[in-house]
């Protein structure tokens, strides 16, 4: 696996309205982009910290995974994101050494970004996502 | 505040020996460095990826903060650390701006850093390191 930085970092928020200003004004940071992602049911928003984005995850129903995670365990770091060349081989390369995957293939997610997760039983309980540009 | 990068995330882990294996023979990192930090009562084991590091934390005690945290929530990430030009600025900042702090001043870490933590209630739950090296 040739993973050649963090490309983001999840973090589950109970409300983007509340939370970007904590990493604007107390963090310095810049929200360059707000994204809605449908089929996860969140809200998303990014900044950028050196070579890595920070992705805000406001669930936008009670059945996303993030409304969820929240429920369990609170607001938090939610998953890790290694930039990978390709999605798909990773996830190949993954199942081959008998990785437990949540995603076969790779899916379009924010950024456009073709994205996997394996599963956290597997990955010493770090969510942890593989992903490269559409 | 200037944040440069974020400089390592923490993770918690049951037992390094476990773990580097999953680092190193599945996700294709280095291990570069094994330290113990008596007064935190962990052993740490560092991996780069990209700008950032990874640093394994493993309990030397079931007093230390680290085995409180895996019995609550199990194994994963910890803490996020980012790479600030001194860290006792920034936790200054971050006071005058009313942010709970875990520490108030900065103080040795693992890997020639002096750090501070905000506390996990200031920062949307994501417990949040401040470093520079010493």
């Amino acid at each position: 696996m040739n993973i050649t930085h963090i490309e983001h970092l999840g973090i589950a928020v109970k409300s983007l309205e509340t939370a970007i200003p904590y990493y604007e004004n107390i963090l310095g940071m810049k929200c360059y982009n707000i994204e809605e992602v449908a089929d996860q049911k969140v809200k998303t928003a990014f900044f950028k910290v050196g070579q890595t984005k920070i992705e805000l995850l406001e669930p936008t129903s009670p059945e996303s995974t993030i409304a969820k995670f929240i429920e369990n365990r609170g607001e938090g770091i939610h998953h890790i994101a290694f930039a990978v060349p390709d999605t798909n081989e990773a996830l190949n390369e993954l199942a081959s050494k008998e990785v437990r995957l949540i995603d076969k293939a790779a899916r379009p997610g924010a950024e456009q970004l073709m994205i996997g997760f394996a599963h956290p039983k597997a990955t010493g309980g770090v969510l942890t996502e593989f992903c490269c540009p559409k």
